[in-house]
């Protein structure tokens, strides 16, 4: 073994260990959404905090420098002494071990014991719709991020460091210009929507058992290529996925009784994620770049196989009659169009998760500009509840009656994940784009789904994106699988197309 | 804060974060039991070894020889200096110190992923009945375990140095000496039990539906006591309870469709075991006394549970009429005297975990002397399953059709876990000893049990033995609550005296 091979073999095993410590820890976060007893969540947060901070020091170890410089590396983590093989590795390695060591552990255990407890807090407050008693939690976690953000400083501002966990390669400047745009191209649609008559949906908030939609749910997850000994489906309060291990990928779920497409459609997204996360490349297991490329990229994903899928015609010609003799009485009479028209409803509404497609991107928008004003300085944490009212009368012209049902809906603030929202909209940007390459190559994807041929469509997905992990940059797939950057074009065809037929304008 | 109470301080946290790696260790072994997909086995083999890996760097820590020489302590962790707060503290930790820097990183890391594959592959074995594939795992195991033995070398021989892991005090020699006692007596009395006739039982083994019987063991778990707040309740293949935290004590069991006592028992026996992990007192949370004083004194609990208020006619004065309206078919015209016959049947037969109370020390005895002997080198691996079937058929006069049933019903070999079958007849032992003193404080345990007061033993069990954890040796726990050592005798009496009553001798 040469030196410079030597040099990479100790990269990589260090690589690992900080791996594997960071599914363990992810282990210790899903047992506390399914599994944790009430009692438990401080020592939990106390367990969290411990593994964080050994992580820390791994993730900080001077060796690090040492291996980088040996492979002449710069600021950015290129060198030109390596090939194609390791470049990524060594950058991406290169990139966290500098971030890394601006921040201090103290900081490191402290965000996730904080974190820790805010989550449980929020879960609490959410149930009791008392966002005072969330309120101190807020501003704990959010001046850790803040402190966080000062340290790293990665971007030309706080949020733009933030937003760099996430979605590397974008800045708040460029994603608030695309949301402008996206949000004039939807209001144009969502006002023709409106003015039409709504479809007749009263038939989907009937009764539907929990334990026949699971099976319909996991049904689906099966056959769209979720391999059940590679990962499993639980019930948590918020639907998550999260990867314990290169052949552990855990999807949750939740059933509402009488709200049938919730637990539908949530399955798919995220066995969507799950997807990504099994289809990527063996050589790149337990590594930096054994994840997702961005969670734009993971986003496009899930709501590809939620939306794109999952709300089409062609799904619901394939899957209707198998659905129906589960639910024989509530599907009574229930014609595919009509299943089709209601499943894809649009109606300004106060959950994000349960948005339709046209109306989600507002939901995003709004926290994307919220957090964006907290992060900078320009909302203060105690405002929120006002200013998100105010946000949601002013672009969806509704007003959450509470705070359960407006700013403490989600729980992404409360784990301290400022930057991540707007991931959530550009996922359905790259989707539609990646879609019509998708068309370019395979032919109408319409058809695919008829046939049950989605194992087709899975495959092109794992050649051209999953496969890959992080070692390409999100820009760099979208240019190579669509021949050009993220635009928003794409989608507003996407919805037009679709809707513009449903609703026929 | 003086020097000596920052020294003690420092040990404290020190140990707290040990302490919460093998909280943490036991949590991605509570999961890999009843969650891991099929496929993750090996990575999460790799985890636990790293996790392992890392626990043993802090455990083997040069620091805590320094703190040790500044509390004057000697080799057995004794020191003048210290009151009686931190004695026992002090002492174990020290003793584990001492233990730990004998033993090398790489034999941990080893042990903990060769156990860890081995489980699984005891798991696949036994579903085969296919010892020659389990065979060489077992064969790695236990070599791993002797070399860990002549590393530490804590007794005068291999076997004691690994029983002292789980019954601190005790040695295979004298172990053998009370086992030949023991089994001398309770072979006069099964003798006179299998010359009666046998009490009709084909009613236990009609077909009882799991989610009943889930519904009549959880609620016996939450009435003697267990705190659903503060633990969980699962299933796996071989139940078990373990520690994940100081409120977070979880249960695992399994239900038999044909066998409603094996479930019943298995719920009253792990609610024993987490009964006395709840009741360690808050000052030792969290710390190496935090836990059972041993694995005897931890059976003790259990076993007195589930048999001397599990299979007492009390309890089932209690409890029958309960039972009956889950079941009311399979247990119509079945009265308390029956009952209370069936559920206490004597009979010789194959699986240690469904035998009953008489025979039960017999599987015990068995795996104590085949252990020994493959530790000490008198049996080869390779000649267990013969070994095993020989053993049965002289002290029980049966002969296991398979190995299944055989020498591979139990996971403890493939976990490494040599000398800790004796602790479970050393249990009964203790269970019947601490009975005795607890009747001479409360009155009869049976009158106690028929006037759903078991609140007042729980509290007696807490205040005489749970609150003190690990900080009293299972020899000073044995004569402060019962005035002298450990006996046979207390245990023969109760036998004697129950089975001569239901047997008529």
């Amino acid at each position: 073994m040469s030196q410079h091979e030597k040099t990479i073999s100790r990269l990589r095993e260090m690589d690992t260990e900080v791996t594997r410590l960071g599914h363990i820890a992810s282990l210790l976060e899903w047992d506390q959404e399914t599994c944790l007893p009430e009692r438990a969540v401080e020592g939990r947060a106390a367990q969290i905090a411990l593994l964080t901070g050994i992580r820390y020091e791994k993730l900080a170890d001077k060796e690090w420098g040492e291996l980088f410089d040996r492979l002449g590396c710069d600021d950015a983590g290129d060198s030109a002494q390596l090939d194609e093989e390791h470049r990524s590795l060594v950058r991406e390695t290169c990139r966290r071990w500098i971030k890394t060591t601006k921040v201090s552990r103290r900081l490191m255990e402290e965000t996730a014991r904080t974190v820790s407890l805010s989550q449980a807090a929020w879960a609490v407050a959410r149930a009791e719709d008392d966002f005072p008693a969330f309120l101190p939690h807020l501003e704990r976690v959010l001046a850790l991020r803040k402190e966080y953000a000062q340290a790293v400083s990665a971007g030309p501002d706080d949020y733009d460091t933030l937003l760099d966990e996430y979605e590397p390669g974008a800045s708040g400047r460029s994603i608030a210009a695309v949301f402008d745009d996206l949000a004039r191209g939807l209001r144009t649609i969502l006002d023709k929507i409106t003015a039409a008559p709504p479809p007749e949906v009263t038939f989907l908030n009937k009764n539907y058992p929990r334990a026949a939609q699971n099976q319909f749910g996991e049904r689906i997850q099966r056959c769209i290529g979720f391999d059940g000994k590679r990962g499993r489906i639980d019930l948590s309060a918020h639907p998550f996925t999260t990867t314990l291990g290169p052949h552990d990928i855990r999807l949750t779920t939740r059933y509402g009784e009488n709200n049938v497409l919730s637990g539908i459609f949530s399955n798919m997204h995220e066995a969507g994620h799950g997807l990504y996360e099994q289809g990527v490349a063996e050589s790149l297991y337990d590594s930096i770049l054994g994840d997702g490329a961005s969670l734009g990229i993971h986003e496009s994903q899930s709501r590809f196989w939620e939306n794109t899928v999952g709300r089409s015609r062609a799904f619901w010609e394939r899957w209707l009659e198998d659905f129906r003799t589960l639910f024989p009485e509530n599907l009574s009479g229930i014609g595919l169009d009509q299943f089709h028209r209601a499943v894809n409803m649009v109606s300004p509404s106060l959950i994000r998760v349960e948005a339709d497609e046209v109306t989600y991107a507002f939901h995003v928008i709004i926290r994307f500009r919220l957090e964006r004003a907290m992060v900078l300085g320009d909302l203060a944490v105690a405002d929120l509840s006002d200013a998100w009212r105010e946000a949601y009368e002013d672009l969806l012209s509704i007003r959450p009656p509470s705070d359960a049902e407006g700013c403490m809906q989600d729980i992404h603030w409360s784990g301290g994940l400022f930057g991540y929202f707007p991931t959530y909209a550009l996922g359905n940007l790259y989707a539609a784009q990646f879609t019509q390459a998708m068309e370019r190559d395979l032919g109408p994807l319409d058809v695919l789904i008829r046939s049950d041929e989605t194992a087709r469509v899975l495959e092109w997905l794992r050649r051209s994106i999953h496969v890959h992990g992080k070692s390409l940059k999100p820009d760099e797939i979208c240019r190579r699988v669509t021949g050009g950057p993220l635009k928003v074009e794409p989608f507003l065809k996407y919805v037009r197309g679709k809707y513009g037929e449903l609703y026929r304008f």
